[in-house]
């Protein structure tokens, strides 16, 4: 699962060490889905989340920094991941969604009630390392996190099957599901080493672009995706009722052509579901919602500008490069 | 909510403060299930976990607590009361119960997607006011406890329909899933008040074993309840496939009349639910689960004796009485 990063090694190394932490917080005799639950959380994940704060604690000034500090920072970044795969497993639940990561969703194997409190057992699991190594201010904001993510998800899953999502509602809604997170990623690992305020505070700016950027080209691939490069299918999105910016800017550009084939309520047959994804493409929309990742990645990419250079700086552009301008 | 407490005015009035909290805490402007959800929480249950952490607190040795003290243990109370309603949400979805505390469960009225949606933005709300108010040391503890509780339901939940519990499997189960909160909440609340070890360890104890004769009794009131009292009706847990205390000793009593009653993976009639409950009660199972839950009870009476005489003992004392010995 480090592989992913085996440009920068600094950061692959650090990487491994989260990994390893990972492998142990999910050791538990007593839970009878740790073994299974803990594999999805290694299945393959790139561990973005953890990265960025491994990341956002690279941008202190000081030389050396004790092994102990390291190792804390390693276990908040776990946590991160743990919370962010508690959070996936619920979501495939309300998605109903087969597969993760290439394997099937835990709900599919073990039922949807034994995925429920896999998902709490993690969150648990997360809250259990917030607690033992975080400091008291990176467990408040991520407490307040989780609930941002669950009003993103409710509001995103009530939207479901009525096609009305505005531009602004969709911001929104991946804001709270996801630029949040990796926001507080960067800002976190800051905070854990004591980075300066504005440095910090450039970061948690720069991980809410790197977010909004990333999960508006996530939404476009489901429009463009050979199957393969997402391990997801093409129109899943679609499939599920969501209306995602693709859809939303065909429908502001072809209101007419394309309202008629959204019947509220219902779900869209697999020829409608061609054909829309066809309208979407033919509209310029695709196009359109790429400029707007690319004016978040922009913006990113200027506020990095005035980060001081340092080994973090390159790890945080080799991730953006990889991660996001390589999809465009 | 607070009538249950009125014979012991102090802790009604403490008890008033956590309720006040609770209204502030489920305020979500951002949330759109917060009314909903929220009043879950104010729907008549007898708070009995922040009840315990109030109580708790009281065995301090001080005059005079500060203001902002009583406060802060007011709001982890506070968190313990919406953790237990987070795990009853999804609970509920797991049991597929229709009603809690006598109003619709969340999930018959919103769908699974939004009652787990709902236990999980409960969980951050709790967690906020953990990360908010609680020392480093209620906060582990607290965290810890989410994951035997997530163990303890999903044991419970791989063993439905079997049949073939035993009753250590029981105790084991009935110890994580409730009478871990209570010891907690009777910990937690000695603890943030830095009440001396001893008696902490004292009311950890008590807490434990309060909670055990509570859970057995419930379980018991299952076989016996009018359908009033509990506002659930009787023979519940054989509905939902559970094999609690008085029907694993009523095994051990009649097996060769009772078995053949039990297929594994089936869920039982109407008719044969009925007849079960009838063998059970011939069997002197329910005598025999009520001698238990007195042992329990008696066993943290006497614990009681050791610890200091003072306000926070009778109100102790009293809840023993009105939740557990009236039961008997």
């Amino acid at each position: 699962m480090t592989e992913f990063w085996h440009d920068t090694p600094r950061l692959e190394t650090r990487m491994r060490e989260v990994e390893s932490i990972l492998i142990d917080a999910i050791q538990d005799p007593g839970y009878p889905l740790a073994q299974e639950t803990g594999e999805l959380i290694l299945s393959g994940g790139k561990m973005l989340r953890p990265a960025l704060v491994m990341i956002g604690s690279g941008f202190d000034k000081r030389k050396r920094r004790p092994a102990r500090e390291d190792q804390r920072i390693a276990h908040v970044a776990a946590a991160i991941e743990i919370l962010h795969t508690a959070t996936l497993i619920h979501d495939d639940i309300l998605d109903e969604a087969d597969f993760r990561r290439g394997i099937p969703a835990l709900h599919t194997k073990h039922g949807v009630a034994n995925a429920i409190l896999a998902g709490d057992w993690l969150f648990s699991r997360s809250f259990r390392l917030v607690a033992d190594y975080a400091d008291t201010k990176s467990a408040r904001i991520l407490s307040r996190l989780v609930g941002s993510v669950c009003s993103a998800e409710i509001r995103q899953d009530l939207g479901k099957f009525s096609y009305r999502s505005s531009k602004r509602d969709y911001l929104r809604t991946i804001a709270g599901k996801t630029a949040a997170l990796f926001s507080l990623s960067l800002h976190v690992g800051a905070s854990e080493a004591k980075v300066d305020p504005f440095t910090t505070q450039q970061l948690r700016r720069i991980g809410y672009d790197i977010g909004m950027a990333f999960q508006i080209i996530d939404d476009i691939l489901d429009y463009e995706s050979d199957g393969q490069t997402l391990k997801k299918p093409v129109g899943n999105d679609l499939k599920e009722g969501l209306c995602t910016l693709p859809l939303i800017l065909a429908l502001q550009k072809n209101e007419a052509g394309i309202r008629p084939m959204l019947a509220p309520g219902r779900p869209l047959s697999d020829p409608e579901i061609s054909s829309i994804i066809a309208q979407v493409s033919a509209s310029g929309a695709v196009e359109e919602a790429r400029t707007l990742a690319r004016r978040y990645t922009d913006r990113a990419l200027s506020a990095m500008a005035s980060l001081p250079a340092c080994e973090a700086r390159r790890e945080l552009d080799a991730l953006i490069r990889k991660l996001i301008l390589r999809k465009y």
